[in-house]
């Protein structure tokens, strides 16, 4: 196992006050280069969110929220139809991705507390809350989750759910986090998680930082394992998860659960209240983000492919409830179906 | 999509009398360069087959008996115990690589032929046969499979099972190339099959070559695209089918077959008799090769990961007979729970 990392810069970071700045480490140039982006306006906001430099829905719903603030502390002075221009400026950080519910949710809420109070402190006090909220929902999601980890276990996850997808401790992962500084010991498989490769990447990066053993699969090898008994626990994120259950992750979450739920494995999600999205009935409901080809068919700039190669690269998929034994939430370990209750349960941890 | 390309060389070839050389396309370096490696000996056989410069289950077997036509000359003046040379160079041979039944089949077939006529010619002979015979094969599983693929469907394939899986046309790819020159028009969905990407740099390249329009997905794509109902046959290849219709084929496999069992996609494997392994009862029985981390952890030379860093690295699964629709072969379709009769009716086509 590689050695302990010295500490990663934050994921996320806001410097000075309400006229201040934010930083965010890039994400894509991860794990070689550790570099940290300066962003000032909403166009570099939206540019690190559609590349990916920040990414994970807790976080980009922190930064989009940061985002708005220096895209409307930009109309200075404030025009007097303060919240339409924050609307507008909200609308075009909303369209930077469609999937994860978190962005949308950190947007309305700050647009909540401009119409209530049109300041600019306001907005800066909200994003600063929907910041710290954060950190403490991951805190809170560990805690919670971390009995679900059995001594000996080996944990399949997928894609990246640590520091590097929120502001805080992470969700899956940090239930994971949690578990091992308790004493558990376990090992993880990370799914590589193809085309970006941010299980490889980035969740691996992080284990390794904490010292938890760590082995990278190809995405494909998941359900062979999964057959042959050696997984005990699958537990990954959710980027938007509708009133039945039915949930958006990363593409190749289904195909994660079709096995376990073949050969009896555990499978659970972890997710902050936030990326609840009540409004969605269901899975069908749900926007799955369509990203560019040249993901799949080049790496670091290199061609893999043959030239002129199609591509179809969807960057979600939609499993279906009844296959999740629990959601690990803020507010407690929820399983589906959900009450009727369920809206309140969730504005409990709010 | 690309243009169509200029032929590419023979993915196996024998050149001159049964004092010749061997002749095979290199595989990892395409689709970007075209190189032909000159096989003179049983140790660049044995190589060429383990560092995959050529791989697919027939084109292996193929290799292999022209592998042991090379060791075995190198011995020349023949020694007296002849049979027992011919059989200590197979035994290398075969131990190339583990999963491949085809491997044994050929390289037990020539040992019959030599113990039967202990002569160079002899294994030189049956060699050219099983080349010969793959060819046929290929185009025979291509005429009997071709009426599955419908007009207007989305064929969803995975690794590579085409001319440069074997010493023909293919096996999978054979059924498309045949429904295609038929008049059936349809499209393809390929795996791109991590770690090698065979199915973005090979299976593309030829479906591009033929015209058949085809679009890459990563792996962990294909569960979501099948549950929303935009493939309409899964057509894949095996490298052993055990006596109860479990087989082993590249990893992954066994994902897209759960996936077309729950939202009803025929699943069919296209294979010649030679992949059977009526020996081994089930998919228990069948050994999984494992590969180095280093094809998961880099691409081209290039680290994708954390140094250090451990992967897992298994080349194939097993998926059970029983999700199996049908296994097209040169003796015709088979459906699972095979007849106590499937020895007889496997050897027909021999």
């Amino acid at each position: 196992m590689p050695t302990p990392l010295l500490a990663l810069p934050p994921t996320i970071a806001w410097r000075g006050d309400e006229q201040g700045h934010l930083e965010v480490l890039d994400q894509t140039r991860l794990p070689h280069d550790r570099h940290v982006l300066r962003i000032d306006t909403v166009e570099q906001t939206i540019d690190a969110i559609v590349r990916l430099r920040v990414r994970g829905a807790p976080a980009i719903g922190v930064v989009a929220a940061y985002g708005l603030l220096l895209g409307v502390r930009a109309l200075a002075p404030l025009p007097a139809a303060f919240a339409d221009r924050t609307r507008d400026v909200a609308a075009r950080l909303g369209a930077a991705r469609p999937t994860a519910v978190n962005l949308q949710a950190a947007l309305d809420r700050c647009l909540r507390a401009v119409l209530a109070e049109p300041k600019l402190q306001r907005l800066y006090r909200e994003a600063r809350a929907i910041h710290a909220e954060d950190i403490d929902s991951c805190q809170r999601i560990g805690q919670l989750g971390q009995v679900l980890v059995k001594p000996g276990a080996v944990v399949l996850t997928h894609c990246n759910t640590g520091r590097l997808a929120t502001a805080g401790e992470g969700t899956a992962l940090a239930v994971l986090f949690a578990a091992w500084r308790a004493g558990v010991r376990f090992r993880v498989l990370a799914c590589e998680t193809r085309p970006l490769l941010q299980g490889m990447r980035l969740t691996a990066l992080e284990l390794c930082a904490e010292g938890i053993p760590v082995e990278v699969i190809v995405d494909a090898a998941a359900a062979g394992l999964i057959a042959r008994g050696q997984v005990q626990l699958v537990l990954l994120g959710a980027d938007r998860i509708a009133r039945n259950g039915d949930f958006a992750n990363k593409v190749g979450t289904y195909g994660l659960a079709l096995a376990c739920a073949a050969h009896d494995v555990p499978f659970y999600v972890a997710a902050p209240a936030s990326t609840f999205d009540l409004e969605s009935a269901s899975g069908d409901a749900i926007a799955l983000e369509q990203r560019d080809a040249t993901e799949v068919l080049t790496l670091a700039g290199q061609s893999l492919a043959l030239r002129g190669l199609s591509a179809r690269n969807p960057a979600f998929d939609i499993t279906p409830g009844r296959l999740v034994r629990g959601f690990i939430t803020d507010v407690g370990v929820l399983e589906p179906p959900f009450p009727p209750a369920i809206k309140t349960m969730l504005a409990l941890g709010r």
